[in-house]
């Protein structure tokens, strides 16, 4: 294991240049992650925007620092606006994260997951069961990595997989699981990350320790998931580097592990 | 009075299968409410889906356990979406909410609530100005009576008619009054009783309760409406049998007290 | 500088006032804010309501004791709603504020602002930079003021112009600005001040005040901006004649001070 890959270091300064450079994140994401996921990305320092008019919304997302497409509810206006943005920011080289939600339940939006794909995104959030039906097989994960996309496949332990390396962390809490939209702000904070750090694991492997260290310190200050969500938004906006250097909890940090991560 | 109709007992059986069935409801809901409610039925144990796509939403709506149809704000694809998931959860045999908010003031809406009435559903959640304009004269409530359809009429008071009983229960608090979407976050706890609780009366006064005795114990926490967010949503996680003791206020379970609601 | 323009007897009138006559204000306003305007109103005692339906919102705006109109996000079925919620507003008489969020960056958001205040609002709300784009040459501020529209331009410190005179205040916190939809829900509490005080001077300057004198309060109580929400919202509840007579930060009621914010 070599612990150059991901470590202390890399995560305060991907925390550090968050704050000073504060990008922002075009999000295209359901309605019922909207205002949270918004209020996370103020709470770090980023600046959210949100439009989905398809008159509008190329302008924004040319403009943003990285894209965030969540395929949530996927309303057909939503839909609509997907390709406009996600074209306007492939061709001015912005970061574009890709979470495709609920796809082992709908079959257009599991089309839709795999035409964005295709046409190449910088990272992957996703579920193992998201997984499974994005990729029955597993050459297409392979041409996945070709692609050069990054992948965090998130779980009681999260890996990140990139360029034939992988981090596996193994913060969080249990309670992020009874609040709504949790994962799904997970997606814009790792956006948010990519547009400040070049490397993709490190940028993954951040934005998955910021998200789920800020959790765990907001639940040991929260009764339940109802004061989970403003402690939560407290934790990211306090967050600090002693807190990163103490809780970071890098379980495997070097070569592939699991080749079905691939 | 018959206090066997419902008591505390029933109402713990109640909240202790929705923890251990988790049902998933499938909420069409207005946006103001969405995320609101998705966090309600988390806090509980219940699972929240809200697709409104009107590719998907008969999928969604199939396999969910319980399906919530709210009309407050009802946006065009809402309205598109509600028909095809009436009728798919009707076909599954699932238990429906029905929700006529402000029917009073959109005659558009009223229609749709009588349609959707008229086709029949599980439980008819209302205030009594709502009741008034679904139902000027008896018959109309009669006839639902004969649909098998649970009421709930909300107000200072809450009443629950069902097969010629009616239990009448005084929880609750002034604040939530002063909160966005408590109203319509509690037709959704209603669908998730109902999918683990097969007498839609001990179901319906359960939901009821659970909400509001949750309701009670958080405004004793909270110094106003925005504390009352998080408090609530904490009491729902760690509600127990004693709080559902201590606090069940039943006024009355029994024979029918009053032919208006009716 | 004449203080009898605005001061604590004016703003303590308004807010009581508001609390007594509980108005209604029509919210078409951005889906992140929706849930966030809706909880300010009720909190302060107003009523919200939302309707973005063409077949509804023009009886909901008429039968409103204000309306607001956010053109944040703007998608097509609340662009399709606000000319028929304007026009209806219009004819019954009832007060309109106008938030031209992030014109700068759409040009089909500028052209709908321009086209609204051509037609007469009560009150339009924006930042120097909106206000920059929406009247490049003076001339165009200069109809505005005959049309006897109330100006608040935010910013570090707040200016209200109307009618030749101009009242500049100082309250607020930093930690606003981290908070999402804080500047929309403003614009919903300028509605209300506007429903139940006849002078737009002393319900714009009222209405800044409430707000951001709330916002103070609810700083010093929070440790960042997930619990300023919660504690933004008890504060505006709970607000009382002394804290706005102790906190109340009126730099200027007098003339026109700068001849650029008109």
């Amino acid at each position: 294991m070599s612990d150059r890959i991901f470590d202390a270091a890399g995560l305060q300064g991907v925390l550090a240049r968050l704050r000073q450079n504060a990008p922002r994140i075009h999000c295209l994401t359901n309605p019922v992650a909207q205002t949270f996921t918004a209020n996370v990305l103020l709470a770090l320092g980023a600046v959210p925007s949100m439009t989905l008019s398809v008159d509008e919304v190329a302008g924004f997302a040319a403009s943003a620092d990285g894209l965030l497409v969540n395929l949530g509810m996927l309303e057909p206006e939503r839909r609509a606006a997907i390709p406009l943005a996600v074209d306007a920011a492939r061709q001015a080289g912005k970061p574009i994260v890709l979470d495709p939600v609920f796809v082992q339940r709908s079959p257009s939006r599991c089309a839709l997951a795999r035409e964005i794909l295709a046409g190449g995104v910088s990272l992957l959030k996703s579920n193992r069961e998201e997984m499974d039906v994005l990729f029955p097989d597993r050459d297409g994960a392979q041409r996945l990595a070709k692609q050069e996309t990054a992948l965090v496949v998130t779980g009681a332990e999260d890996d990140i997989v990139y360029s034939g390396r992988q981090v596996r962390l193994a913060n969080g809490s249990p309670l992020l699981a009874q609040v709504t939209a949790t994962g799904c702000a997970l997606g814009a904070v790792l956006a948010a990350c990519l547009a400040v750090e070049p490397d993709p694991l490190i940028a993954a492997a951040s934005g998955v320790s910021i998200f789920n260290i800020a959790a765990e310190l907001a639940a040991d200050r929260s009764r339940g998931p109802g004061s989970l969500v403003p402690e939560l938004l407290d934790a990211l906006y306090l967050l600090n580097e002693g807190d990163l250097q103490r809780h970071l909890g890098v379980v495997h940090a070097g070569d592939i592990l699991d080749r079905r991560t691939l």
